[in-house]
């Protein structure tokens, strides 16, 4: 049996009761460390732990072991449980979507046990879930590289009066260009977007496509930490969240749309007060 | 201290690690019991259950109590902490959201703990998170009020090749009309929208509009009792899902949009075998 647990977006304690009993239930228990993190991932203890309080020695799975080495944890589950733990919900990236699909191609029981990602958590900016269009990702931009495939996207979203959950990029364990070249791999230091750099690349592809999306006035809401105890979040304009510090990652993006009383309630005490 | 706790999906071990220290820390514990309901609620021992892994007496809150009696329920928290536990994440319903609301303007401190629900398991068929537009809720219809305001959005989110997620009507304690004329409160018995039903229902409102958002061949995905050791998922036509049955309640239903190769291959699984 293959289960797959979602962690949540605190620390080791943010894990569900069921999921708790299922990884101390296991024979081998991998946890992911690519598609997010966890604040606890970022402490020099985070590991030690998850495995005292979990019971179990946990393996970390980067992106490499996990896309080179899938089939030999997969085959691991044939004969034994093996937990496959993730950050937020199981179902957040398409990474696992393709785990579950190799599993099932191989005959492997799955079990999937949830938890909250970003996805409903963003919910606690007081902006109501099904007034959300199309969520989009903000990748870092280059110097050659200013991709703007998002820009529709949000457009759309904001005719149709709809909020956008905009989601920032994260880099870990990306090869360095001089290594590569190099023929060995060395790593480049992890790095989080940051909600100012999100709102100085939507405002740059703003200006060159023309198209009014939004601009510098446009309401939004910036968070960082979601789910956190030093969860941050702060309404106002994009120009306005340029001057507040929203401190260490993570850190996201919602522009607003159309908004109704309660959100409104909400908003206002996120607002930067003048 | 306010505490609004998440309790996921499935039954009282669905709760978080963090979420039980909270609720067992409490003075107070109050469950709600109109927005959903959890497989437990459903179970005769449901409340038994809870008390016994939460070490503490729950009270069941309606909804009537929630909108009447929130004054009463804040009041407790300013000098004791009170645990106010939700089905599925705090911030799906906007009853939530309004008692965040009242509970920041009596200055309350307010501590939200996050956990799984319907918007972000959802991912569970299939289909990426950040392929879906609007969400949208379908009402039962009545002799005299079949409404259709959920149909512009999906056919906005068709045009866009968006997936949408239909959350079904549960109608929970509702007054029964005859009980109201007579000038006291009856209640009609627990009623949840099933798969059969919405599809009916959506198919109806399409040969009204007649905008050809949607007909009996679309391929949508039927999701019972998601999150739950049976839950089921069929993926198929309108035409194809009325022929299975789902069983017990909730189900929710996703019209599926364009999908992508990883997409596709999950939804194989799921796809009725002829």
């Amino acid at each position: 049996m293959l289960y797959i647990i979602g962690l949540g977006l605190g620390d080791e304690r943010d894990i569900t009761v069921r999921g708790l009993d299922a990884v101390r239930s296991c024979h081998k228990v991998y946890v992911e460390a690519y598609t997010s993190l966890l604040s606890f991932g970022l402490a020099s203890d985070g590991l030690s732990r998850m495995e005292k309080l979990y019971g179990r020695d946990v393996v970390v799975a980067d992106r490499e072991m996990v896309e080179e080495r899938a089939d030999e944890i997969l085959s691991e589950a044939v004969d034994s449980d093996v937990a496959f733990l993730v950050v937020g919900d199981p179902f957040g990236a398409t990474t696992h979507t393709d785990l579950v699909v190799r599993a099932k191609k191989m005959g492997l029981k799955v079990k999937v046990i949830h938890n909250a990602s970003v996805m409903n958590a963003i919910g606690a900016c007081g902006l109501q879930l099904y007034h959300y269009g199309e969520t989009i990702s903000i990748p870092f931009f280059t110097d050659t590289w200013r991709p703007d495939s998002f820009y529709p996207k949000i457009q759309k979203n904001r005719q149709l009066g709809l909020h956008t959950l905009c989601l920032l990029d994260i880099r870990v364990k990306e090869p360095s260009l001089e290594s590569l070249c190099r023929g060995r791999k060395c790593y480049e230091p992890p790095k989080y977007m940051s909600i100012h750099i999100a709102i100085n690349q939507l405002l740059e592809i703003e200006e060159t496509n023309g198209g009014s999306a939004y601009n510098a006035e446009t309401k939004c809401v910036g968070i960082a930490r979601l789910g956190n105890d030093d969860q941050m979040i702060v309404a106002g304009s994009m120009k306005e969240l340029l001057d507040i510090d929203f401190g260490p990652p993570l850190h996201c993006l919602v522009i607003v749309g159309e908004t109704h009383p309660v959100e409104e309630e909400m908003l206002e005490f996120y607002s930067i007060k003048s």
